[in-house]
């Protein structure tokens, strides 16, 4: 279940650790509540659980559903919507990394214009490659727009685990810092920040002149035919 | 009002720390001087003020016309359309950031193929979003060509100021020096670069290869609708 | 002449030093072969001169067929239908640059995933802008998509030369070792990637997933008239 904690000028969003559809439209909504706020706002997400922050697709509900690709394919679209809504969202927005930061987890941290990591074990990795399956062209987007071509191709291709640090020093995330201080430097930020998140439609076509193309990209959000066929499925109706 | 010096396979353009439709139009014309040169020939551009190299848009002009958006507009499309002629300048182009380089006067100065800082106090900075104002994509554009995503980040959503030195370790800049230096190393850097522009057709055609869809941006130069929604405004017939 | 050779998971491919459009259609039937082969793959290429892993087009064997631009045209054609081919490549495909790597050699050695580079005296650089040649965007796009905007500048518009120090620190390369080390390590490295080799089509869907313009780009190969006019020479029929 996701949460929205309103503090005056920030919000904050706890997400679940795994993506289903109905998550996906849960977390919209409350968005909404988010960019329909008047004045200064800016949005901080971050989740409860002790080690991770989102491990993407929720799939043990996929495989509740039957474990088909057709059913991976309706979370993974709903979230490439998301990815673009954030791309463009109205207020500034900050994750704060609690903890492991995995494939459509990664891919949602780096739609945000901020991210904050807290010090430790945890590591942030696309894992879809290794696992066999495909990366649709809305999701990769998001990191072929936000990171350096080198640490892309390590995240994507090569499924190489970054240690926080590693985050760091390739501009994974942008800062780190100690566990008990996270949610302090990412209300500090916010609370910097919010001023810009006032005029909301200018904050919105900033963004949108800032990134176009992956906006548009990651809201199209479709598997290509290609795509069904490398993973040995029939291409469903979707 | 800018000046155009020429010494021998060299041009130096001092330009108006402010920038206005007419002011654009001249700088355009002494612009086809230099690529109407022939031989060996490379532009070095600067401006005689002590501590400004350009704030961008005149905004006392703009207020002198009304100070509507319609007016700031007109501006900045003059504008976007000389980043995309820069951007596919027929020869090696140096920015002498001899000050402050501030908004569509830094959009001005990454629309060159170099940039030497005099060191010193001056900043590099965007001020479209902490004004309240949009960014259209034609000039947003130059940015996404030129830096690294999360200098793009800092300078335009986060509003940031960079030092100097900070603009030499984001690569917002190329090199920095004492300021008695500043027009010394230019000079030495377009003596060794102006063989490149001899063949201006050729130097041309490569810089169209390798940004390409940013010129094509770029000399489009419109405002969405959007973007006059978001400012409140009704879109002018321009 | 090219030759494949197949050590259990792993194929090595050795390149002549200079392209032409046989040795193209050459290296393309090699290349079938790697990626018609069932389980686990990756491929290694490097050359057997000892002093160059590639100087991109084969001069000589250009003049020998009139040394027209239209010549060199159909050879920089092809070139740029296998840089497409190699962006998207069913398998981890890994550069052992043995020896100098230039223009449209360093191009191809980019179009792989990773590049690994023998210590010493051996450069990396383009030579086409210095020589005054043009470079057909399906070209330069492997280098707009794999490097930072400034080593991609320097490379082509100031037709700078990285010593294999300065290619490692600015990501043109992602490894340095001395020369007795460079197929052990290549062959270390290709181990390591060779079971992401075994669903073929996935790894080609992640690629065009990643780098769907680029692939495009260099698959269309089209000198424009421009580039054409630019070098003196009438259009050819190709």
């Amino acid at each position: 279940m996701s949460e929205l904690v309103h503090e005056g000028n920030i919000f904050i969003l706890y997400i679940p650790i795994g993506f289903t559809v109905s998550k996906v439209a849960e977390i919209n909504s409350l968005l909404d509540i988010v960019e329909s706020h008047e004045g200064p706002t800016a949005l901080i997400i971050t989740s409860k659980n002790h080690k991770i922050f989102s491990a993407g697709m929720d799939l043990k509900e996929i495989l509740k559903e039957g474990g088909t690709a057709e059913a991976a394919a309706r979370v993974f679209i709903a979230l490439m919507k998301l990815y673009g809504r954030l791309l463009a969202f109205k207020v500034p927005t900050i994750g704060a990394l609690n903890g492991h930061t995995i494939a459509g987890g990664l891919m949602f941290a780096l739609s945000l214009d901020y991210r904050i990591m807290a010090r430790g074990k945890s590591t942030l990795k696309m894992t879809e490659l290794p696992l066999g399956m495909v990366l649709p062209r809305g999701g990769d987007i998001v990191l072929t727009t936000k990171l350096p071509p080198t640490v892309h191709r390590d995240l994507v291709l090569k499924g190489k685990s970054f240690s926080c640090e590693e985050g760091l020093s390739s501009s994974i995330i942008d800062e780190l810092v100690e566990p008990q201080d996270l949610m302090r430097r990412a209300r500090e930020l916010a609370n910097e920040l919010s001023a810009l998140g006032d005029k909301k439609d200018v904050y919105m076509c900033v963004k949108k002149s800032m990134y176009y193309d992956s906006i548009e990209t990651s809201l199209e959000a479709k598997y290509s035919r290609a795509e069904w066929k490398a993973m040995g499925e029939e291409e469903p109706k979707l």
